[in-house]
């Protein structure tokens, strides 16, 4: 058997189809056959070399979904390959896992600071390892999921699908509602209307907020979140910053929101998303994913006099991807998470993606080998 | 105008309505007409005498809603009766108002602790003010609200029948659930199928539970937590507690709830809660509001080893409140509140409300004058 | 009996003593004869117009220590003054007060927002009552206590000159401390050596921390730091910002500050302690009182991929004050507070003390009438 | 080498010395000379067989110093041995290690609940190891550590005898008084006179109580906590529960303890420990290790309307070693820990070692082989 992946040969190439000899399966490894692999933000940021250390080339696809094809040997029971709620894993099982792989377990953030996203030694699907260290990314016939990769079943009532519609963006923003403490009745502002923004917008509502409003564009994304469930939306390509902090404060007795959760990528929205947040609210900065430069603001008014809480989010640990398995398992009745696909691509239409992604044409698209 | 008011002579004596005098507005104040009042579990505990400490006579009757029939004089700004917001009130606008009142904000609980529901100077409409100090209790006609008392509006969108049948199980369900600390995904036992619990059924879905399990009876109760999207319900007259236990283990991969809510009144649940509570877990204690014994349990296997932790909740706050009517109003579409109204009774037939309460043949009654 | 008082006319108008004729108590009122008053920080903002809204001519002095020479006539138990913790009120009693007076009660903040420092109501002493409303500020022979003013007997073994000499930097300090989090054996860097800078090196080591750097000067106020337990000091005249950074790395082996306290007023500071502060570590912004413009920082490297926690911090409420009393009392063997004091000032010196204080040439300046 | 070292042959059964072969280090390993090892309160229950699930014949000893004599080999980076630093270990450095091995990084515990003490594949030195496994418990002359046991130098400044005086009492009551979240000022009871409960007394110190009163017996423990700061102490044999409860109100002004830290290992001790601690304050429990029987409460009285909060605390992880190692560092000055020492045993006297502990004659003995 031979295997056809994408392969990013580094940043601004063209990305390729190359083939790949079937692994072999070390004691406690799994070979997944994919169903989909998202294409997200990150990707893009691959594809121009905005991430530092990327040992291109590379297989990109963090996020995926595949079916049990193998299972590495087990002379022990240490071998046996398990999920985390600690079930044996099973051919022909539909499973996703934390592209996250190799937290060390040793380290001071690990067994002191308890911070389980700044363990250095962890490492990435379809972002830190070299294609030439095997099929370590999702945009794969196959994945190899070496020992120790944490795996999550998806359950018999949440489609692969509707699962990567959510995809990367869907553990992130629980991560980032999860450090927002909404509390019941409160009113959430989610700035950005990418996967992560409506991800957001969607938990707030699973959290019991009163009210739900998302600051973004296009259109496509806004349509996107009033059809799942915000309340209001405002866009970002009609409205200045100080018309956007009126019409919040409008809609919230002049007070702001309770909790401002930013999903953006620019570096501006981060004063204005303290500006928006009531006195004493809490602002979760969760989309200031790589470097774009400096940006200012006024301690005290911003900050000190506000008695604001502003929290950094950095990535997502496996409680977070299990939570979101469950999360959409359960409430898919309510949420047509599928709708949020806008396209499909094969292996070979990968560069497509990833530019109908860059050029923000599509909601959400899927590499579907 | 005579207005018509119910009277609990004392305890085990039958209700009676009488004959009130308008009452003049002090400044502040504001006078409401009775649109509903709730009969819940403290007004069979007061008809019981089981509270300690009542001034009977009393007019019971501690969540309503009521239109505003008069406001009184305001010399000064500080003397216009106004909402949690800080709105003026209105004449016919349509509010609800949080039965606890007089906080003191001078006392150590109030100042120093932060214990909203500790203060000791907090006096409860329909249970310690006394019918010879005035109209005091929602079932009545009319409703005299003392300078202070906090107001909540309903929203446009939110009926009052609707917010009625949450009642005080709302506030007091939302204080458990928010004290529980609930996680996205968690499996959310509630002991007790009465409207606090079926309320904590509601809200644990509000906070994104991956799963929502009610013990409780009798099946009329049960049928609703099903309606009201509970995963499963077990029936407290079919099963002893070891059962109880598997079944709960069986739903959790082993490990049982991630978070319980008791709501039952009876002092054994709170070891059994203890007990089907994961390790390392959260029970929230809401329902021992009475007096009924001691109980019994092991604190090495219920609470150290299994380094649980235990929240005994007590009484609601003007936040509980306010939270509760934003909460049914923006989630009004998704859960039919009315349909917990098992039946509306004058004032005339107070008697029979309180008697079918307490044979657990309703759901919720409410009073409507 | 008239009274002397020292008044400030206007920003950058020299003090005066001015007369005043003594006050007649309204039930549940309180006159103190001042021991003694602090010059802080604030003093000097307002001595220069660096704050909004404030009514000159004034008595300036907030944290202050008086004995009690009259109670209002108290014709109910409502009337009759009582202190924080319930017991009433007595003639000679020395006691402190909360500066802040007339929290509402009422508004969202105070009741569902519970964000006790930012009720629109407040009104502080010494700082937002101007000189005819009254004896409302400490700068004088008699302050007069308004009804509600929330008062904290001196223990007897706590000196009041030893309570003055944390004035109040300490219950500032005390609740930006306790935001911080601090966990046994942390690192805590504090920015800043003026009063609340000092306050925050003590009650970091009362939180257990395993090590405290003060950052600041001049040299005078970083010898007070080392005499009161500083592990370190850095001083800012004679190191650049990268320096400093890698001096507290070299200290945290690598990581940086576990907690980071900023108190320094000047806007530079803050992402200077984004980036000493350690991965998912806590930074309280404190010092920021007054707006001294705009500061620039890297959202993706200072905040998001740093997992940072940025707090800030407020005003006191009574339960800081009370807790500041009891740490001082309880600890005043191990902390020789009055060391702290550079000078006592008599009324008719206080523009000597406000310069003093202005030109740093003191640690801590008492007006001792 | 012949290595001496104490064996446990099972339950009632002397102790004996026997001597085993020197140990073959693996890749990852450490051996350490054996300065001390404490006697606890664990040891005395495995001597009386109180503890499930030990596979006897053991080696005691699961707190304990000594000096590096050899390092496993290391062919790769991964195979040096590191300290939680992440320092490489070096040949005769003094380090202590955490007695807890294995947590898998694997299980749900350890991966979704962050419930860092309940991973069912944690072992531990000197309980649950077979003396046929090897020298994996601290009375011996050396300590053999696998891969993977995280190490924690002394610091220089921190004498082992001292750091042993604490023993696993303090980092056990470390966790407890962190789980307590005592604040500024706030009165601390500690039920428990032994190592915990002394360790919790010093440590809600460096949290900067207002007042801890400890609660216990006998005398000389009681007069170790007075030596040690507490600022009161009750004698449980001279005195009645009443009596106690009254006492610790007459303190708190009515209110109780606003923390409680229960280290007796008496079921009663819990119900006690409900009633002595005010409405809304904290209780953990850490004390009841092992099976004792069931105990009384009344839930509504001691829970429900006390608005108590109840947290169990099991075991410690690397974070509380690691903490309790600089804590005792950097307050050495202040606290003699060596006094706790009541006694050193050579290896064939820990039998006397053992009854001297069980008769609580000493505070802390020590092994020193």
């Amino acid at each position: 058997m031979t295997i056809n992946a994408v392969v990013m040969p580094g940043p601004d190439m063209p990305l390729e189809v190359r083939k790949f000899a079937e692994p072999v399966l070390e004691p406690g490894a799994v070979l997944l056959r994919t169903l989909g692999s998202e294409v997200c933000g990150t990707d893009v940021h691959l594809s121009k070399g905005q991430l530092a250390g990327v040992p291109y080339p590379i297989i990109p696809g963090h996020v995926s979904v595949g079916k049990i094809a193998a299972l590495g040997p087990a002379a022990t029971d240490a071998d046996v390959p398990k999920d985390v709620d600690g079930s044996p894993l099973e051919l022909d099982q539909v499973v996703t896992f934390l592209d996250v792989h190799g937290n060390c377990g040793r380290c001071w953030y690990c067994t002191v600071g308890h911070a389980t996203t700044r363990c250095p030694s962890r490492k990435v699907y379809g972002v830190t390892f070299s294609a030439e260290e095997g099929l370590l990314g999702g945009w794969s016939q196959y994945i190899y999921l070496k020992p120790g990769v944490h795996v999550v079943p998806l359950p018999p009532d949440l489609d692969w699908r509707a699962f990567l519609a959510g995809g990367c963006g869907m553990p992130t923003a629980l991560h980032a509602v999860s450090l927002g403490e909404v509390a019941f009745g409160d009113t959430v502002v989610v700035q950005g209307s990418g996967p992560v923004g409506l991800c957001a917008a969607v938990l707030a509502q699973l959290r019991g907020a009163g009210q739900v409003i998302v600051v973004g564009g296009p259109e496509v994304r806004l349509r996107a979140a009033t059809r799942f469930g915000a309340d209001a939306v405002i866009d970002i390509a009609e409205t200045t910053p100080r018309e956007r902090l009126e019409a919040i404060r409008d809609m919230t007795r002049g007070r702001g929101a309770d909790v401002t959760i930013e999903a953006t990528g620019v570096a501006s929205a981060v004063a204005e998303g303290m500006r928006i947040t009531r006195d004493a609210g809490r602002y979760v900065v969760v989309g200031q994913y790589t470097n774009v430069g400096d940006t200012a603001f006024n301690p005290h008014l911003d900050l000190n006099q506000k008695h604001l809480d502003i929290r950094g989010c950095w990535g997502s640990d496996v409680g977070h991807m299990y939570r979101a398995v469950r999360v959409m398992a359960r409430y898919a009745n309510q949420f047509p998470w599928t709708e949020l696909i806008s396209g499909q691509y094969g292996l070979d239409e990968a560069q497509i993606a990833i530019d109908d992604v860059t050029a923000q044409r599509v909601v959400k698209a899927l590499i579907v080998p």
